[in-house]
């Protein structure tokens, strides 16, 4: 198949936007990405979003929302896989316009969560997981990412406060993030002291949900090069690749290894022909600072139980080894569950381009970006190349 | 792209599935398949469903149902639009098989709704409808299409009773149809006497909703050769398209013509090099009567405004000049919503194959089958051929 570029990218800030539909949120960033690309019309629309049926009783988005940003009759469609649904709906559009089924396609992930009572809001999260066998339990998706964080503790040795350059790595990350939902700096002392959430995951242990939308828009690399003549660099998608695991974590062999991540990553790298030695940045799914560690792991940045290290030496900073979560990750940019895959690839697209501002990698070429939907259940993993 | 066959089918019986949880609905209707197909393998899952989240508490099915059948670390997403979703779930699936991103491909459909309290799930099927514009002024599902087919019979002068053809023909179909919800023939005066839901759509202008799945298995075309070398018929996918259209039907130019419909129709008979009267039979989307008829213009059986004579006339009976709902239709066989595509497409193969017992169309060769979400919003259409 053709390789194909990320060619116009587009965010809304991540807020409590009362006063946008979806529809709104979602054609604003597309507006923004569809200018970036300075193409003017689409051959297909892939919608990532996981809680418009419940929250906003709104399903049927492919055709609300090619309706909405006039891509008239377009083909339209959209992708679930829980807080992976962006990611997801990137791979699709990926393999339509890879394969030549289309020539160009925009993938938006968008979510509106803050309108909606909370305690809806975290039933309508539950449905990440196994409804009959967690959920039922009275489990909360926070709860089962609490249990995994406590017996991962437990088996490895750690303490919480080694959990905490995560959080405070993507605090400051997003200070100069203009559309991050956090953007302030966290110190040691306001992780260790943070309200609990469930223990021993605490307020700054989870990243915010919220309102938002991000846009890509993709084209074949070869189409790139002709539109974007003027020398501003390309972003190509070398690598892309989806894995499952038991969605009950119960079920699984090891709660504390995500091996839908490993699989994922596995089948990307040997796509791209690289490891992970070559991996400039690592845009990963911190919706908890756990799963910052068990995607580092399994994604071979780290052994086995040894993650928070890279923390805690300092590794993931801007500066380290392997920066993550450059521009506030989940954690402080914010989680608007179905659209998050979106803006991990529109922050991975700046910065390949170098049009990061004050959280600009250096020498940034190779990029990985990963979403996790449910508590490590459904993985997608992209890489992508500065050309 | 590279053709595709659908080398295996499965269904269960639509029905009120109280015992079975959604996973085990698609575990058994892919066990089914699976075994037709003759492979104990598929690289990827593709789910077709609307309401999980709305009505089960569950998303994040694609991870839920790989693990439950076995699929060991696949590859599996949720496809959604609404009534088309099992439609849609297919095109993604044949998109990833065509482009040799996969080498093969389970695509399932599944929709439990019986369960449920019935005002919720008339909620959950308006979220198929715009919710700022139209499911917020009070309007349910059945009501906008019944407004349509008011509209309809003023600006083209037909009574309600030419209609009847469509549901008679539908439920008659069903009787030998093992897995249909309604297997009992109607008569001309129980059509015209049943109780009215919204005028002018009465009980039997109305498909009944259900739980159920089918599944599809989908391979190369070469490689099927290979498996079924026993000389079983082969049937290839030789179309498939999507389109959208205003989701309002209050923004169409004309809320009695499904655009959406018209141009998938027209994008799959380039594709095939093949026109409307080169189709056998046609599995269309009968949610309600009104749909059967606008289905058949916009896809060029009839001239705008003539669909009812199709049904007045016999055309659309097995032994018709395009027999359409030959299994029974969304009408007698059944209709849970996001199952209901992969079981249009099932129905179309065990034509193709010459295995559709007392239903088969005699020289089955070419068919199509179209699938809607909301009214007339998403539409896909599919051409399948006997090889």
């Amino acid at each position: 198949m053709r390789q194909v570029a990320v060619i116009g990218v587009g965010q809304t800030p991540i807020s409590e936007h009362w006063d946008k539909s979806i529809r709104e949120l979602a054609g604003e960033s597309i507006v923004v990405a569809m200018q970036d690309a300075g193409i003017a019309h689409a051959d297909g629309l892939f919608v990532g979003n996981m809680l418009s049926g419940s929250l906003a009783r709104q399903e049927n988005l492919g055709a609300l929302i090619s309706d909405w940003i006039g891509l008239k009759h377009a083909e339209a469609v959209k992708v679930e896989a829980a807080c992976g649904s962006g990611a997801a709906a990137l791979r699709a559009g990926l393999i339509a316009v890879a394969s030549g089924e289309m020539e160009s396609a925009v993938v938006v992930g968008v979510e509106k969560m803050t309108d909606a009572r909370p305690a809806d809001v975290t039933a309508a999260l539950a449905t990440a997981a196994d409804a009959d066998y967690e959920s039922a339990q009275g489990l909360s998706f926070v709860a089962i990412n609490a249990m995994i964080m406590r017996r991962y503790m437990h088996a490895y040795g750690w303490k919480h406060s080694d959990f905490a350059p995560f959080s405070i790595n993507a605090h400051a990350n997003a200070v100069h993030n203009p559309i991050a939902r956090l953007p302030f700096k966290i110190s040691e002392a306001e992780y260790r002291d943070a309200r609990m959430v469930a223990e021993p995951i605490n307020l700054l242990d989870a990243a915010p949900i919220g309102d938002g939308a991000a846009a890509l828009v993709l084209v074949p690399y070869d189409r790139m090069k002709r539109i974007h003549s003027n020398g501003r660099a390309g972003v190509a998608i070398i690598a892309s690749a989806s894995a499952t695991d038991k969605l009950a974590v119960h079920d699984r062999r090891d709660p504390t290894w995500l091996e839908a991540a490993h699989q994922s990553a596995r089948r990307a790298y040997s796509q791209a022909g690289l490891g992970p030695q070559h991996i400039d940045f690592f845009e990963l799914h911190d919706a908890f600072s756990i799963m910052s560690v068990l995607s580092l792991e399994a994604s071979g940045f780290a052994e086995c139980g040894q993650g928070p290290r890279l923390g805690l030496d300092g590794h993931i900073l801007p500066t380290g080894r392997i920066p993550i979560t450059t521009m506030g990750g989940l954690k402080a940019r914010g989680h608007p569950v179905g659209a998050t895959g979106a803006y991990q690839i529109a922050e991975t697209v700046l910065q390949l381009r170098g049009e990061a501002g004050q959280n600009q990698i250096d020498n940034a070429r190779i990029a990985m970006a990963q979403s996790i939907g449910g508590s490590g259940a459904t993985v997608i993993t992209h890489i992508l190349a500065r050309r």
